[in-house]
């Protein structure tokens, strides 16, 4: 098998794409533009390979020629997800499962270059499906974008808040919210003030659709009717002011969710936890006291109080077309290990209150990752606004359930096998 | 041009691989093992999916078809970068430059889905550039782990502390972990203690890979050595205590780094900043202030002071093989903006102390992904030991750079239009 | 003039005192219950002193009595304050004023040992009086309480966070918690789940009273009948769970408020800038934003932007009766400094989301502490309920403005001071 | 008993004192300097008492008559205390104990107004001491000071950094450290950059002085050293920079530790638990589990996974001339409790990373609170540099102990006691 590169492609770049490739590096055609000029996508990116491979920043020329492109639906990509493409990176997709979740069963597709990392999320899926199956539930769901706004004095910041946290004034925030969107619905707001300054944290729905897009629009317009009538005095200073909070650690999201909240459960018997995850329950539960509780703590840790969940939130958002620039808040989880039925079996949670996914829009367009959320059974808009987008939260937090207890047996383990050693190492009785 | 898959290749999963499922199904061949079982990465992978399409946990057996798989080098990947493997996830790959970075010239690879990315951050390359380009400098750099530790007392674990805090214990420390790594060297171990609980943390000189197995190996020499003599009274309940902190945002990296500490800055003309960013010096910096300064310190932000690193990070991660599960500490970032020379012109830095990157190893050993590297120039090991590695995250640090600097702008030009038109909204004098 | 202290007061000892204190000595008389016992506060005040110097875990009987114990009204403290009283610590107190708020202006009682404090604040108090006054607003107002509570399972947790959501049943909750008080009042109850435990945290309103034992008696109401009705499976293991968060630093309180939450803020015209402050206008706020906010941030700050806040605050509260220990989360602060009026005045505001002050009960009920009370107008409840807590509020955000504007001013100073003596340093043209 | 207060002391006010009040109130002698215009402390009190009743910011001018004044040493206090001084605020003194910690026996004062306390304490003390006592270590001790420093550009702020890192450079900034200190001693210092600032944590040595004064005069030569050679390029913006951090919650106390770091432990038999704190160990290591770690984790807590240690720690302090506003960061704690001997009897300690202590200079000056000290027996300077201050720490961290252990035990005792109601509430078998 070969890798879609330029060794073996070398005969498709010909007809007059050299020509093009002239006019580029001599500036009379925008190599941004491509797409649009040439009316060709792929061609457009045939270009733009032999155009880079002559750029000055390019330490290897032969090496553009390594990166895959052909296969690739360009079309797609276009105007939507990404720019300037000059091909694709393949992440290799591996599955996990079967997980028993809510009574359905789920295969698991995770995308990752992190070896033992699918292996060990399927050993997690297959202690919980022995199990009889974990349970989730979605505590809440809503998508925030908080806009920083600038007041003349922080008495006029403070009767912002004051107006948007009346019940009354949120209806009216709402009507605007909803002339710009068919699917999204203000929820809520709350205005966080430091001096004149004024964060107005807007909490929406927006169906299926992770939704930041929708809530900026929306945002958008309800600022633009109240600078038009009460709050003339308001300067929307950047429609994102960082207590969204997007993309970014932060204690807000932790506290207040963002997206969907979720918490996963499991009893596992004491007979699988040895059979399966080759530890004890003693064992797994004093761990993950020391490690994600306490050890935790002493970091300093903000949301951190688990394992590895970005490892799995990252896999699964890779493969499902999500944005995985968002795990630093989606991975926000702490996970509870704790004896159950009198010590012999073990119970196991995650509760994830940031869990940001969308089946709709983003990079769930593109044919392979709308195909694993069709495997999911949740591609597409669901039946009831954001059912899709919930029962995905949920499958976040079951292979999440799944990951951590795998990682932790496994750590446990290696503590009950030292000790075993020592035991051993001991000199027998004379 | 048609996507590689199923669709398109039912023949080639002719010869032999029905009779092959049908073992899998029936449990004669277990399913994780294939590509041992069957000695060939690529056959296995056809079989899988077949296997895939007949379990209860797929919603869609014809989706699993519409996943990619043809043309890529699952050898490679085998027993190294992902288990269960039934084809690939390709995500589009852009580049942003050119960015002149310490005198070198780059075009950086951004792999994403998130549309407008690469263009906004290529448009901040632009602007570095034509200011005669970015500085960088590595404050630091270091791989750490800190296993979790259990004393009898919290008394034995002061004196475990004490022990491993002076100067003279560390050079015995470091002769045991040398015995495990030709590449990897202990530079320093600090120790948190928690009651009887002790959190080690090994902070090691990893050469050009990013180095966590290489360091997990050397503490557990140090750890059985000193087990077998001052210290036999300690336990180690995990090798991972979660004050290394991998994966979860914690103030240990922010305040003590991990992997490369990374300062950027560059000086942005007035006259660059109004053609190339359509914005001027003091929205920009009131911006930064009202957003990445105020906002993120209102919303309880740890390490999360900047617009988007994160977003910068993931694609940059992905492009080049790096762990993007990682970028929840590696996009710790905070961008200042300041006027500069009177006013006239901008100053700009983004410092991140916590970037965790290696040129060996891990995802880098797949050929797209190397292929990246190379472009940079970066990939495989430096002529100095741990010299690429440094390369590639002084270029992570340039390439938020310029991310932070164009979104800043445009946030901010969207304040300065909305200023214009309430400007012109308002009625001409009589 | 003498201290109160032993030294002049041994013949007040006299009467039978040496009897009692063989009695208490001997075990016959318990040492924590003398005030009962002897029917006489100071008398035991006396006996306790006596039975103390011959304690062995005393390292000087004779320093016992140095510590001041004449003048004091035992019985105020007796039952209410304090337990195994021998005797008082005086603090000095000073006033820092006049402080011009609201169109109010107050002489701030400030009670401590740190040198400077006092003078500085009123140094700030001058120059914000000067500059016409500060004005004040209290953005909310509610003392909160988290019990923990634990469920058979997360669903269960998850079932009952979201019954607590539902605004019909909060009216349920807040039936149940007015049978307990007349003066306190439910206001709203948001429920964290982690896997099966479900930390609700109550927001009441306290009138003026800071309100936790109110609202701890009031939420044991609303358990009692929950666990009674629908919810016979919840487990009230500790009536704090620290959501609440008392006295430590969490985000909680830094996002969602405790106690008052307000913001303060002044313009200082550029002349009392320079004359009052000593300082410049451009100084003063490029110190803040290096200090308080950069600084802050990288230090990791919870609510710590700001130079001193907790000074100010503790000393305030320790010349109120306020519990200083709460200081913790009183403190958090946010402080901002900006060039106003073209660079020609200075806008500084302070914003502090978790005042906790009561001017009932606690401490206030001491008559030296209510007089201080008395001298601020707020002694004892308001007219409208909670009135003169907020009040109280108001003051402690103003006297917090007028610290943080001294310290600010005389650091950058400093900086000033040096800036000049470099300039002056340099050889003179030739 | 009578409060020494204007009520009963108006005839001492007499001789003169009118005729000088009337000249304050009309500017010819200013109000904060009567100290040294009259010469006489004490004198200056009674005649600022007389000018602050005059005052228009004062709602009761009887009021002020009401806080005591007499016995009190003013001229302590002057010039090293607090200025403006128009008397005292007392606080009752109680004591806990006898405390049995490292061998010795305590006698612990706490001056508080929070009913309960000291009688809780004093309960864990019992507990502990019945035990066989508690042990403590000093993990560490250094008082720090982190001046921001601005330099041209990130890269000199980078090099900045690395001068300071090198350990030969450090000889050299000890060595002008040393010059302005007999006592103190600089033992190091990092430094983090952001942009181009830099904060230079200094950690110093200060004997038995809490040791900020003595550190930033110290500082403040090494900046004039380098500033003078090397670094002419350094602009000291401020002399904290608030990583030092002071008075803040900040990671970077918690992570590196300000002042003492230090541990307390003790196991209690079951049957103390049982008869002295009245719950079982069962029930308190899953309360503290729930609350201490659980349930602070949820709340974003920085330090705060305790259950009250600020209480302990603000009381101490107040008692012993310590500076109260610093318990933002001294009562920074962990508190573990887990089941020892199999489950029969308790194992508690706390770690408190930050405790900021002294047992020379601030607040130790003043009689009463050094009487307080005596009492420990660690008043003054101690035979070995630092061991007073350090002695104190283990008293302060061997007091929160105790408090901890009390509270959480009547917490969970709370919980018993519903558990076995809602036992013997159930219906009895027929």
């Amino acid at each position: 098998m070969v890798a879609h590169t330029d060794t073996h492609t070398d005969t498709a770049v010909g007809n007059g794409v050299d020509a093009v490739v002239e006019k580029v590096c001599s500036d009379e055609l925008p190599v941004h533009s491509l797409e649009r000029e040439l009316g060709d996508c792929a061609r457009a990116v045939l270009v733009r390979r032999e155009w880079l491979k002559r750029q000055p920043g390019v330490a290897s020329a032969e090496a553009v020629g390594r990166v895959p492109h052909e296969g690739f639906d360009y079309d797609a990509v276009h105007g939507a997800c990404a720019e300037m493409v000059f091909g694709y990176i393949p992440l290799p997709v591996g599955v996990a499962g079967p997980l028993l979740l809510n009574g359905k069963t789920y295969q698991v597709p995770l995308a990752t270059v992190e070896g033992a990392l699918i292996a060990s999320t399927r050993r997690g899926c297959k202690a919980i499906t022995a199990a009889g199956g974990a349970s989730a539930a979605v505590l809440s769901q809503g998508m925030t974008r908080a806009p920083v706004i600038r007041f003349p004095s922080a008495i006029r910041a403070a009767a912002f808040a004051a107006w948007m946290h009346d019940p009354a004034n949120l209806a009216v925030a709402q009507e605007q919210f909803a002339t710009t969107t068919r699917f999204g619905r203000l929820t809520s707001c709350r205005v966080t003030v430091a001096g004149r300054y004024a964060y107005a944290r807007f909490v929406c729905a927006t169906g299926d659709a992770m939704g930041m897009n929708m809530v900026s629009k929306g945002v958008s317009a309800v600022l633009d009717f109240l600078s038009a009538g009460s709050f003339g005095d308001l300067e929307l200073l950047g429609l994102s002011g960082n207590v969204c909070c997007d993309k970014k650690a932060a204690a807000v999201n932790w506290i207040s969710g963002r997206g969907c909240s979720v918490v996963a459960e499991a009893t596992i018997p004491g007979h699988v936890v040895e059979s399966v995850l080759k530890t004890t329950v003693a064992a797994a539960c004093e761990l993950n006291v020391a490690k994600n509780l306490i050890g935790s703590a002493m970091a300093g840790a903000l949301g951190g109080f688990n394992a590895h969940a970005s490892n799995i939130v990252t896999a699964l958002y890779l493969a499902c077309g999500q944005d995985a620039a968002q795990n630093v808040e989606s991975s926000q989880c702490i996970t509870l290990l704790e004896p159950a039925n009198g010590g012999a079996d073990l119970h196991v949670s995650v509760t994830m209150p940031s869990i940001e996914v969308g089946t709709v829009g983003g990079g769930t367009i593109l044919a392979p990752q709308r195909a694993c959320l069709e495997m999911l059974g949740v591609a597409g808009a669901g039946q009831e606004a954001g059912s899709h987008a919930r029962e995905l939260a949920t499958v976040v937090a079951g292979a999440v359930l799944a990951g951590e207890l795998s990682l932790l047996a496994a750590l446990s383990a290696g503590h009950l096998m030292r000790a075993h050693l020592a035991h051993n190492r001991k000199p027998a009785a004379p």
